[in-house]
């Protein structure tokens, strides 16, 4: 099956964040690629890529940097698809590139989500994909429903932890 | 026509603001509805208009909030669409509702846009739905050729500013 | 006995940090109780409980939350409670959660107290429950008087570190 | 009747932003007192005032301030009654206010409210005494209806906002 | 003559502040260009600017760009000539275009100078243009000369300010 | 009489918040002398006017400068009389001034006041001078006692503001 | 002999970082004290000492605290001796003591040296003392002395990191 | 050979970042001295390097320091060649010495490049070194491709990670 969802990183070190991501979409069972493309390294690959994935069937962008994170608004600059930026944080707890890849100028949006958080691209993503998949739409309906229940049955930790105080 | 876009923003002091993307979906011709619906002030009617939203055919919700900005984040928990989130600054130059909307936990992403960005909120409305829809992919293509020639035709102004140096 | 006090914290990681609080409530013998539900996760939950709260008996409800914190206040929005919210280190040095809980828009406050300072949230919620309990009164006199007291004592460490010069 | 609140501002110039909190008490008939006291250049006044308000019958104290905030964090080491601080912005956005109010040591909590929120130090104030005043949480209960009431009534504005395109 | 220095700025709107650097370089009498040239507006533009300048000629490359402020960065990308980066303050007064602009990554510098500060840049553009002409070298070692004099001379101006009392 | 204290600002425009340091010591009857020398404009001129301060008989430095303000410390570097920075705000809210005066390194402190707070500058310096000297003592003791009768008067004002409920 | 200087610090968690003015202070034979205060959990304490330094004999104070440091300003708002700030970092960086303790409002100052620095505290302290004690002046001329011999004798380092190209 | 480049430390400490300057311009086989010289402690030394720079035939000087960092402003306020500064990160993640470099007053540049980065201060320098050097600015081309050759084998590692999701 033909990738539908691309994730570019800025660089080989963000692999770590970002391959929660790949196990998301693997566990998802939704077909993607993944590359390192630097937009300041790599400048002709990246306008290739940004130029060609509509045409290669590619519906989501994913692209991930640090520092003056730029990737994922020269991605953005260069196609019509939703692209979905992931901050890395590598200097300044990860403000500069937050703010370098939010503060696009009118026109060109990139669709930001936390600092480090590949998961929740990953969930943008999918969200996006399900509105014509409806076995997606009910994946996502599920893995929601798995959340509460994890956030619910942790509370199990708490029952020891309650008030102790006996007036006997 | 049925609204296939939401905007809904915290306070109708925000509309001076979101009116820009009100403005995109009418010159694009997709169809929206617009309300004021405050995470704080009327939880209920948010919990009603978030869970809701899928079944009367809303595709990609946009959420618009100030300071301690809660309205994307709790829209986007109570329904798996896409929620694009655009920080209002009505304090602290906007960083605290661009924190309050970016930084969203694992599991429950919100697809910010720079500060007081409605445009590109908008935009990132019509790529996602663009998808599948070519007649509004040629509308954004078009866009962008526009986008670019207004910049292109502003270099005119430019003209007389360049090196005005005579050797004579 | 019935708990008068709720401790809410957004995530089974912020266990660690909140135990403080229900220490200090089991040593000033406070009823209270701890949950983990997270306005994101468990929307549903949360509003059961905040919407319940009064009538179960509760006087002062404690809820904490990192990121983009938006537990303190969706609580606080569904209850005439005393809210108080306990910003939590989870990323950027906890100021989008001190941010996230402390800016709440006119109308729906919340008692913010300092990152990770669970502690004082537990005093807090203490001084508003000593308002009409004169022996929780006199246990606060009693707590401050051996922060007093301990501080002092500590000048007992310093005795060495003083003027070591001799002019003989 | 004698005050059960107090207003406390550390200087004359906060008092446009601090006469919304004595506009609410007014409204909602709560006898409250107000002064213009500073921790700097009133150490001794605020002293007196700190020490001798829970035996004048003072049950919550608002104290507001601005800059280098020491007013409530000083007044709250004085009482054990609930002090809730009011960071006045008048210098750096009131980052500094708000940061020398809520990051108190353990041991000695303000209930922090946001930057120039007068208003919601005063509903705070308010939902405290409401738990042992049930006059006072019916109205507190009302002003919420109030305050949902006229967001939903906002939605009128919006009417004309909406889609306006015509395919005839 | 042809030009030997570029400015670029990412929109027409940056024109106020970067035509200081243009009376700066007429005043110099160096030759320069100036365009408004957008790396997200006008990508393939920006490429081939960047690709040929040094076969025009070009020596040196002046980049200003506002909010995530991708234009020098992506410049420098794609020439080895020197590019000197002006962060232009257009939104969270200037913090996020400085960030976007001197955080590049290991290997494609850009010389930033302080936000919105053109003149600094094209003093820059000509120390590096004087290390091999000696007439500009003599006109930035007077231009010094003469900044030195205006301060001297300021003090003027403070002749009446200074201690005015009188014993008698 | 000769001046005891400099006060030197980095730019004429600092004048309009340095002149309320000047006002200050003319109304205490502290002989200074007030210049405008830039550390970078003019650093021969500092350098002299730094190594040459204490034997002409001053006792106390101050300095104020904005932006990246090397001027407090470069003064610091060159004489071990004390030194005291006045941040200016003339960008980023005067952020970048605070931390270029205050975070010197170890072994040459700069005492640094708040941003744009000339007149604290010049309590300061005269607090230091009036170690030696009762009669400055005895108006700094004064000057306390107006404060606080100024904030104490300022509490006419709020008379009418209290508590306006009537029962009858 | 008495001591002429005090170094009170907030917690006695603060010691390891404030050892370092005692060190300084016994290197250089400066009598001087050392005490744990709290600003919020010694109040009266605090009090007492601030009244009473200057009669004691001390000439200045150095007073060190973290968060939202309230001891330095309180100090300087009961006494007319020159107070001296040591920011202390225990959470943020350290941003939120330095603005707690820097930011003070006009009439009473704090020289405030940089965050963690107890050195500068030190040496400051010693520059006013030495402004009427020739013999300390001499010692902080050899100081400053021995600070740029230990900067240059550290070249020896780099003696074999230059530039090591060989053309042979 | 003489050296052509000044690398300058304001600290021993800051070598082990600085060295990566160094051996870039060994490997470039750029001559190139390299100084710990402080603005604070060796302001003599600083002064006669800086006004003896350009003659000793010095091109380009990198100056590198924290904290309060004014030894790049100091040097450039001293010589009319290009200097490049490196902000040093030893407190505050290095925002204090990225905004104490980079917000120069006007006419006095300093070329800054990212926090820490030496080596894009050494890539800077041989940029503006190979303006008249044609062997140079073929290895800086050539340096370009290897970084972009060694981004695209990076990609070798994500083989592994891609969809491995198999209908069958």
């Amino acid at each position: 099956m033909n990738a539908i969802v691309s994730i570019i990183m800025g660089s080989i070190s963000d692999f770590s964040i970002m391959e929660k991501a790949s196990d998301f979409f693997n566990e998802f069972e939704i077909p993607f690629e993944m590359y390192a493309l630097s937009a300041h390294r790599t400048p002709e690959e990246v306008e290739n890529f940004a130029k060609n994935a509509k045409n290669r069937g590619i519906k989501v962008i994913i692209a991930a940097a640090g520092m003056a994170a730029h990737l994922p608004g020269i991605i953005a600059s260069m196609t019509t698809l939703p692209v979905i930026g992931v901050p890395i944080n590598s200097s300044l707890d990860g403000i500069d590139s937050l703010l370098a890849i939010v503060q696009m100028p009118t026109g060109i949006p990139v669709a930001t989500v936390g600092i480090n958080n590949a998961i929740n691209a990953a969930i943008l993503a999918s969200q996006i994909l399900a509105l014509k998949d409806k076995v997606l739409q009910a994946k996502l309906v599920k893995y929601r429903e798995d959340l509460k229940n994890k956030t619910l049955k942790s509370n199990d930790k708490l029952a020891m932890s309650k008030y102790r105080f006996k007036t006997n």
